[in-house]
């Protein structure tokens, strides 16, 4: 005959039905997932109106997500999942670069760009040369190594949040660092930028007096074979909002200097106009070798 | 400057992130809610990986739900999460009958019958009797309650998981206590049944060795003016699953008879074959009156 279970004793019951899960990893996960959400409930004895909400909240959350759109994404990112999962996983010598969030706009493969190149030639704003070395930790160069680079334009929009505008893959490329490890090419100086908030993510924004904007920055995937890939930004100094990112993944050593240069001063891209200049240098974590944390 | 926020830290800052929040209330559920969820990836360290697939997850879930099915209501359900909230709000007297679960099921509404009628007419199966009042925890009857019924047929399924079958409304009645606060209907006997196992919840019962039964039950929600509105299921005693529901709703007091009759039985239905037998009185919490637990 079945109990009747009380709070405390139904939480273990839905904890002890996963005791003959074949994953061990997938059962402590669930378990451990089971008695924090119980607990949630319990803390704050949820009623059933707010379950209700709930349920619907998460449902048009599924319900926004597009090829081009990643709400869950954007709710893991307001709630600072997102970054802490990051942080958890971010195991590398302190020379290395900082990781942090990927973002819901890495939606589209970049288009493969050579050095050099203007990777937002659809957008108007400030001409950018940006150009680093991608190293290892010891400082020595990697060459071969594959740089994905996506940013928002001067207006603070990704390309794929202008479906009207023919320009998927503006403002994005994928690079190759040469023999010397180094890697340069020309863009807009990115905005800061309002993440999307015409769905569920930016009523949860409104409803608690959150604003919705991410400090300007560039985002960068590295890898090269036998190191860690590099998930990371860099920010923009003096961005406004650098205080206050709506997905809380700012680090202090992702910022950079964007130093404007008048016409005439040398530059990898080989322009001869004034431009911004940004130096980065992204260091990757030799995977062989275990971390000195 | 921004500083670097480590898993602590972060934890907090996404907190006081919403420390604007106007509704009181909201800011409590969302606060515990981040801490919680922030216990849980730190507790297990969650890799990328996995969250990843618990984004994939989470929104395969979204974009299963449709106008007559709720898909994150069943991941609520064998969570234990929709069987906890229903627990914690289910404060009434002793005498009233305890509440469970509502379930993804209740998407239409169901049609209004008379007092008698067969509730399951294009279902085959064993002719069952229903019957009972609508009582207050004094015993006294309570004439013109609003009896919404819902179930599954002999075979296991609902209405609205049919689609090819012109049936919805099968299985689903909206009846009106008589004068001396008494309900009847004629159905078929439920059968215990599979929670739908064709979306992201059949793949979490598949990966953890769970089965995806519930015991046979016939779903009930009571309301009448001045008394708590009454969300439960009655169960039939005897259902394979009793011991071990896919959605841990089962509690003891809920558990009736359902008894075999030979033709020629009495019954308010005023039919002459054999028939099964289920008495079924459902007491009701008057909502103008503290709870005495």
């Amino acid at each position: 005959m079945a109990e009747d279970l009380n709070a405390d004793r139904l939480t273990e019951a839905v904890a002890d039905s996963f005791d003959d899960t074949a994953d061990p990893r997938l059962r402590q996960v669930l378990q451990s997932l089971t008695r924090h959400l119980h607990a949630f409930i319990n803390e704050v004895e949820l009623t059933y109106e707010e379950w209700e909400a709930g349920v619907d909240f998460l449902t048009r959350t599924g319900k926004t997500c597009t090829e081009t759109r990643q709400e869950f994404i954007l709710l893991s990112d307001v709630l600072g999942a997102s970054m802490l999962v990051e942080t958890l996983n971010d195991v590398h010598t302190p020379e290395a670069t900082a990781s942090t969030v990927l973002g819901p706009f890495h939606m589209i493969d970049s288009p493969r760009r050579g050095l050099g190149e203007h990777i937002s030639p659809q957008s108007a704003g400030q001409l950018c040369v940006v150009h680093g070395h991608v190293r290892d930790s010891r400082g020595a160069a990697i060459a071969a190594a594959l740089v994905d680079v996506w940013q928002a334009n001067a207006d603070g929009f990704y390309d794929v949040q202008q479906p009207g505008v023919q320009d998927e893959g503006n403002g994005r490329a994928l690079l190759t660092t040469d023999e010397s490890g180094r890697f340069y090419f020309q863009s807009v100086v990115p905005s800061y930028y309002p993440i999307p908030t015409d769905g569920p993510v930016g009523e949860l924004l409104s409803a608690t007096g959150r604003h919705e904007f991410r400090p300007a920055h560039i985002h960068f995937i590295v890898t090269a074979p036998g190191y860690r890939e590099l998930t990371t930004h860099i920010f923009v100094n003096d961005s406004k909002y650098m205080d206050s990112d709506a997905v809380f993944a700012v680090k202090e050593s992702l910022v950079r200097d964007f130093v404007a240069r008048p016409a005439g001063t040398p530059n990898p891209c080989g322009i001869s106009e004034g431009f911004v200049e940004a130096q980065i240098d992204l260091v990757l974590h030799y995977d062989g070798m275990e971390s000195t944390l």
